[in-house]
Order: C-alpha cells, then structure tokens, then sequence
C-alpha cells in the first residue's frame, strides 16, 4: 500500500476544496486530479497540476498558422495534421506536473528524457523510508536468449525463489545497516549523504516531475512501447491513459501516428512498392541486412515490432 | 490600439467564462488573465494561462528535501532560502503562457531565451499586419558616446523629425509594396514567404510564448535591467509587475536577491573586506582594471549598474 | 561575392597553418575547414571547427551497450541500427561549428532550433553591412494555389520586374536611411539599436552556429526536405553535403532512415497490410481523411511527399 | 587500480598517435588527453575529445559585438568582460568531452546537470564489473548536527569499523547474489534489467558525458564548492584543473568572479553602504533574518560560505 492513512487524507482534502479559474479546464483530468494511482508494489503517479487541453494546442497552432489554418475546419483535424507533419510547437504549449513514486533504477532511465523539471526526494537531507521493489512472480523473466535487453521465459521454482529470497533478505539487510549507521544513539551517526550508499536499486524513491505534452509524448513512445523494460513501462502505461483524459484528441492522434505507427526506411519504402506492383522480394534482393529485414516484415505481419 | 472591437469582444468572453478547478489557482493573477496591456505603440502583453502559485514552490521543495526542510518555519522563508542558494529547480514547477505582440527586432533579442516554447504567427503562412513600432519622441535617442550598445540624450529638432518621417514613410513604402507584390489581382503574386522580406524589423509580429517561472526570472534579470534596450526591457517591466501579482513572495525573493543585489568578485570581495578595516583602497591597490574598478564604485556608491 | 580580399587572406592563413592533435579528425571534413562556401547572393557556410567522426559514435555507443554490442560486427552495421531505432545520444558525442552569413528572414526560421549554440552580430553594437538578398529570377515564384506555405510558378514579365524593383529600391534606401540617421555629421546620430529597426528582412547577417550532430540530423531533415523553404533549404543542402564528408557512415544511415525514409500510422501500415493480401483499398475504406490518402498514396508512388 | 593492463595499453596507444588539424589546438589539454586520473578509489577521469580554446571564447565574442569589441584591447580582457557581465554564449563555443568512472550515488548527482550529453555503460545489456567505492577512514563522516546536508567530525573506533564493514560486507554479498541471478549455469538466469536491482548505490558505473565549457562551469561552480558532497567535489576539482590547462583565461575569470565571488543581495549591498559609511550595523538593524545574515557576516570574514 503506498500511501498513509495520513497521505490519504491529505489527498482527500486536497480533491474535495476546489476555485473558480477563467484557464481551460480538462474535466477528465480534473476527477483524477491529486488520486493516487498504484504502480508495482509501492509505487503511485499522482497528477498534481496541468496547464492547457485539446483546444490550447488549436489555438497556438492557429497564431502560428494565421489565416492559413482556417482550411482545416475542425479541432480533430488539426491536431492530426500538427502531428502527421511533426509540427511539435503547438503540443508543447499543454505541461503537467505528476508526483512519481519509484524504484531507484526506474528514476535512472527516466531521467534520460532530459527535457522535463524534476525536484526529487533527497537522500543528503533526509530519511529514506523502508521500501523495496520485488518483482511479483510473473514478472520474473529470465535473460532473452536472443536480445541482450530483453526478457525471456518467467522463472520457475527453486530459481524464482531463490532470487526473491536475495532480492528481499538483501534489502532487508542493507536498510538495517543504514539505518544502524545512521542511529545517533550512543554514537555519533553516519552522514546520511554516505549512509545512502549501502542502498540497492530496489529501493524506493520519489519526485515531482513536470513535462510539456510534446515531450511527454516522446516519453511515451519510448517507454510504452513493448521494448521498454516492464517496469517503466507499466507507469508509462498509466500515464498515456491519464493523457487520454486531458487531451483525448491529441492521444488519439499520437497513438496512430507514433505508437501504432512505423517508421519506414528509404529501401524500406522501396520494397513496399516493389512487392506491391507484385514482385517477390526476399533479404537477399531488399538491400536490407538480417535484421533490418527482420524488423521490416514484422512491420508488414502485424507482429510486435 | 492594438485590440479590433472584435478581439476585445473575444477577450471580454474569455474573461467572463470561469470553471471550476482543484488546482492551485492565484487569485492575482485569475484577475489579469486575458487582459491585454498595452506596450509601446502596437503591442500587448497578455497572460494566457499559468501553472502554480508561492505554494507550488514550497510544496515541490519540500519533496526534495524532506523532513529536512521542516527547520526552516515558514513559505517566505523557505523561498528565500532556496532564491539565495540558486536551488532552481522548485521555481521551474511554475509555468505561464504570454500572448504578446511586439516590433520584429525585439522579437529578435527575445528568441535568444531558448528555454522557452514559442508559437509565432507565420509570415510564410499569413500575411502580416500594416503595424510599425515607431518610437515617440522622448525614446528616441542618440547612440551613446560612450557605450556602443548605449544611447545617449533624446535627439531634438530638425534630426527627430527626419528620423521620424524615414521610419514612418520608409514603412509604409514597404507595406504598400509588400501588399502590392502579394497581389492576386491581375497577376499572379508573389509568394508570402517571399514577400515578407521587404518589410522592416519594426513591424510587429506576435506569439504564444511559455516558460517556467527560473527562466522568467532569468529573462527579467537580463531584460528589465537598466541595460537593455528600451524597447523589450517596457515588456520585461510589465512582466514582471504580472509576476508580481502571480507569485508575490518568489517576485519579493527575487527583486532582492537578483534584481537588486549585486555579484562581487573575489577581488571586490577582498577591497570590500580591506575597507571595512579601515584602509584607502584605490583602483592601483585593488588589483581591478579601470573597467572593473568603476563597476564596483558604483555598486558601493549606490549608481545604477 | 561574399568575402572581401582581406577576409580571403585571412582564410587562406587559417588554413595553410596546422597542428598536431591526439584528438579524433575528419580528414574529409580536414579539407573544408574555414574554406566559404557561397550561397545564394551574399551567403556563405564555413567550418570553423568540429569534435569527433563516425568512430566517436561507435566508440560512445560501445560504453553504453558493453559487451552487449559485440554481436554488430562493424561500424556501419552499428550506425545504421542506432540510427533505425533512435538511438540519439551517440550521434550527440559529435559536434560542429559553423560560420553563416545569411538573410535575416532565414536567421529567423533557423533559429527557431533551440539545441545550438549561437553568436550572433548583433546591431546594437555595430553596424550592419549594406548587403541584401534579391532572389536570381528563377526563384521568384508565385504563391501557390493550393499550400497556403508553398510556391507555384515562377513570375514572368512585368510582375517579376516589379517585385526586384521593389526589393531593390526599398532595400537601398532603408540602407541609405540607415546610414544617414546614425551619421554624426553635423548631428548627434540615433543610436544604433533603434537604426536597425528601418531595415528589411532581406538584409544579412551572421552568426557563428554550434550543434550536435544528432540535432543537425534534425535540422536537416526539416530543412533539407522539399517543403522547406528554397532561402533555407539551400544552406541545409549544403551543409548535408559537409556532413557527408565529416560522417560518412552516419550521413549514409541518415539518409536512408530519415531523409529518404518515410512516417506511416497505424492505419497506413494497416492499408499496405490489406494491400499486400490483394485488397484494392480506396480513400473511402482506408479510414483516412483526404488529405492523409494524398500523402500515403504519394509515398507508394514514389512522389515527393 | 581503476585501469586493467589492456585498457591502460589501449590508451598508451591511442596518446602515442597524433593527426595533423587545422582545428584550434590547446596543448595544455592535448598533454592530458585519453590520460585516466585517479578519483577516489576507483574511478577516474579522462578528457576523450575538445573543440575550442580560449581564442575560440574571443573570436565569437567578437563575431557578436563586431567593431564594438575593439576598445578591449586585449584577449584576457574581454573574456574577463564576458565573464563578469554575464555573457554566456561565446563560452558555449567551446565543448569537452569526458569519458568518467564513478560511483552511481554521485552519478545521481551529477545528471541532474541536464545540459550535457551522456552515454552511459547499461546494466540492461551489459553486466556491471565488481567495483564498489568504500570511504577512506578520513573521509567517514558523521552526520553534521547544524547542517542537514553536511558531514560532522570524522568518525573513530569502533562505530568507523563497523561501517566500513558493513559497506564491504553488503556490497560483496549483493554481488555474489547478482553474479549467482545471472549464472545460467544450471538454470535459467535472471534478466540483466533485474538482476541490477540488487546492487547497492555505492558500485561504480561510467559515462561519456560532453557539455559545453558555459555550462561546465556552472557544474563546477555548484559542485567545486564547498557545501558540495565530498565524493562529488573530487570530481569537480579534478575538473577544474584540466580546464585550467585547456583554457586557462576563462578558467582564471571563473575563479575570479564564480568560484571566488559573492551574490549579495539587495539589502547586503545596503549594509555594506551604511558600513562604509561608519554605521555599526547589527542582524537587527540589517533587515535580514539570522541565517542571511550569518551568511552575509562569513563573506566579509572571509570564512568559507
């Protein structure tokens, strides 16, 4: 359970006491505003705050465009035009600020996507609490015997539980050990800024995390996409579904154009039409190497590339 | 004037319609919001949306520093504490969005801030307005005899009227060839994206412009300081007098410690310390060029720097 | 021509004087260092630095992956794959500078790619160069009919005669205006920042520009595609062309995954999948609008899209 | 020893080569180049690659400012000018490139600086070498009691011993555990992306991290001070001196005006005036609360602020 009765009720109140605002308001994102939305075993995303919806991105895109935008004649339209044709300005004038609890190595790839503001729980200044990260059982993967970041088959029996016995014993071990270096009691204490490195990467964290929608968006397309490892992809999961109740027109539009969609080579786009017009091409008469061919006809099977 | 009737009808609408919201919401500014103040003699600044409030700034620091932060008692305190150690990230958690209209040339000076989003009217798109900045006599200065990026006393007589008559009429030629060149009656006309380059830089051009509040204030510091061209520091003061009115105690925090302090260095610091014990420091015994020197007399005599 | 007999001097200097470095080098791009490359009128490109080649890519990439990349067996191989799966941050270990001389209007749009580095001559400070774009005839085009951005036929006769008359007159009086305003003969002079504001968009300046090659590629794609403007599109294709000699490897990659690559959504890889079972899918049954079958269809035929 | 015999061959090899350029050489640098210097217990530093010098700072500067430069008669000057009046941009114009070793808790730290490029080793692909940063004795701080970020008295005795055992014995027993997740000897073996989770914060990672030499000192202001966490501020000071021998102008303003300098704030500049003046001004009369001015009073002492 992440949240403490006292959080709870933090929350609770902060959902219940609302303002008059003249801004634009997404209804959709207003009800879930504050709630805590469960992630792993500890783990929550919180929207905290929001700036502009759907018809912010119309109405920037429309300064821009001037006179000219007047031909695409509805909202939809418009905003799948922006995105069909990479036009990424009007998208970043929407920005939302969540509250993100999660494991120390998921914080790690995450804060790779360097355009965003951050303010995180700091372990030079205060305590860590007493939570860890353990996989459930299925969620327990082997190494893929073919991708080197990837995931095979869950583990079974005595190996699943064996990792699950170190995982937890260890983490277990190293939060006593901090916490004993960290005691002030007839001792002087270690350093909490030192203490913290007895910690594994299991360990929970947490932070604010701000992002406009343009860049949230690149986010996604990373991170919920089936390469990415499970455990960011589950919060990244959950985030796109909070982003398909601000901006429902956007999502949809960045779900058919980026996550559905693929991004085709030049010999790519040359085999398409080569086989269109009825020819049989094979990797050996694509131009392509193994891989790419590999890639480029799960693109054309439907299967998850 | 820089609003139609038509626009100011929008803009009454907009400022008509409120919703309800759970977000932090600053009263101040819910009073400005789609306003326009006027700047100069075309242009406006219009505040079109923002994200957070004072709160937003203590609530994020607070997660970062955790229990850690409880010594410092109260929101003021805590927000000079983190202005005066340069701990930006917190101020990034508030963003505003500005429509302003503004001459070319300092939308030039402008861009410079990268840090922002901006969406500009496209003179490729659209075509642009019959609008020039012309400077009212009292802004219309001679070229500093000593500073090149100066100006100097206000030209008089025979000089400002010429100077005048060339701005006016240079920009009027302009645009009646620019409308002529564009022209679909009885020719075909010349493309927009080429016909705007005959237009002067004192045409107005406008944007949505969005960035968070550390970037504001370091736009502020550069633009409202007593250094910058007149002309983008008039749409620096209005802003800040909206930051204000946004987020009184971070605006408070940062009139004090950037706006008005001043930046020693190590040899200043040192002739600061020698002349408090009494010796007669001269720009010879300072260590510090001339330029240098004249810098510092003036942050200790109280002159504008 | 762009360069006065000094600048020539100076250039063949810099480039008759060479050091020894440990650092990686282009030789390619060794070649073309410092040398203008002239575009359009009065522009021109020039290296005046770079850091890295394609080996840094690799070499980055290879601290990043470990012994995971060992299975790509060569360079190339690992280019291309990073490239195909948007793998950025290799490509941003190289970097370059660049010296541009370049109409404002240009200045203008190029700026708008925030991730570069920029020093630009700035009119407060000095004076501007009596030098203007006029387009050569054949890129005097009509606007289009039918893209609200685009160009149609080039202008004939009377109408194109007009249109350089207009840009050359307006631009050589603005100059003359300018020049008279900030003389100090016989007058104090109006200070250079406010002078400026007479001249058009036509007039050059320059900038010394640094970016990564991953924000280049960017760059490059947007600007050196069909749609862009011919004023800049001019300068991406030259500078593409010394990409080409500083990273071979990747400038091939580039081109086949981006530039002469193509976007497709979910419901264009879903019309190519009925497609190539021997549906006959028309705009009706594709679930596209109109104008996203003109694009999907210009791409299975080969048009420039 | 943070260089295995093959790594330490491979850089003797690549120093022993040298290329000849056009480019701008600084060879105080090239003497340091590929060079690994040692950093706690196992990491290091190497400069990999650079572009720019400090004529490189100059020669933009003077793009920028044009004929308006030449009242600064000399190089040192006008990067000292640059320096103290803010003048970012032409310190942009030079990058480095660094290939470092180090433990992930500073890693943590240091990406926070978002305006740099990083490639670092991943634990996804690859599996991480048995290397953990345990304190030197000297540097086994407690936990300050003024100060919730700072380190008190070093420890002694028997609390000393027990947690450097805790941190040797933990971060062994985390190892074998992660070595035996992944064995496939006999089993299945854990997933890399897993298996790394039970590492503690104390292993040592490594990146290629480039960033321009403007924003290097703005790490190396924050992280060379002296509130910075010690095993950061290695790094930084290590830093510091190669820059020192890349640029040693711009390296020389920094310390005068960043790392040596002081911000006052509006009301320190104010007391400062009225103590000149020979008033005796106290916390109360100050107008600053107690912590400003302990501050205030340390800089004028001369005590490390």
């Amino acid at each position: 359970m992440p949240l403490s009765p006292d959080q709870q009720a933090d929350i609770d109140a902060a959902r219940a006491a609302t303002q008059q605002t003249r801004r634009a308001t997404a209804p959709g994102l207003e009800e879930e505003l504050f709630t805590a939305h469960e992630v792993l075993d500890h783990g929550f995303v919180r929207v905290v705050d929001y700036m502009g919806d759907d018809s912010a991105i119309v109405q920037a895109a429309r300064v821009s465009y001037g006179a000219g935008t007047r031909h695409v004649s509805n909202d939809e339209g418009l905003i799948r035009y922006l995105m069909r044709h990479w036009h990424s300005t009007p998208f970043e004038m929407c920005e939302i600020k969540l509250h993100v609890k999660l494991p120390v190595f998921v914080a790690r790839q995450w804060i790779r996507h360097r355009t965003a503001n951050v303010n995180e729980y700091s372990a030079r200044y205060s305590i860590l609490d007493r939570e860890f990260y353990v996989p459930a059982p299925d969620a327990l993967a082997a190494q893929s015997t073919t991708n080197n970041q990837g995931r095979g088959d869950v583990l079974q029996g005595e190996e699943a539980e064996r990792v699950l016995r170190y995982l937890r014993e260890d983490s277990t071990r190293a939060y006593d050990h901090y916490e004993e270096m960290l005691s002030q009691d007839g001792q002087q204490g270690l350093a909490r800024e030192l203490a913290r490195m007895n910690l594994p990467a299991n360990i929970y964290t947490q932070w604010y995390w701000k992002t406009d929608l343009h860049n949230l968006f690149h986010f996604l397309r990373l991170r919920a996409d089936s390469h990415a490892q499970y455990e960011i992809r589950v919060y990244a999961e959950l985030i796109s579904d909070l982003v398909a109740k601000w901006v429902p027109l956007a999502h949809k539009a960045f779900e058919d154009y980026r996550l559905g969609g693929a991004n085709l080579s030049a010999k790519g786009v040359e085999c398409i039409r080569r086989m269109l017009k009825g020819e049989d091409v094979t990797q050996e008469t694509s131009g392509m190497s193994k891989g790419e061919w590999r890639e480029f006809v799960n693109i054309l099977d439907g299967a998850d590339v």
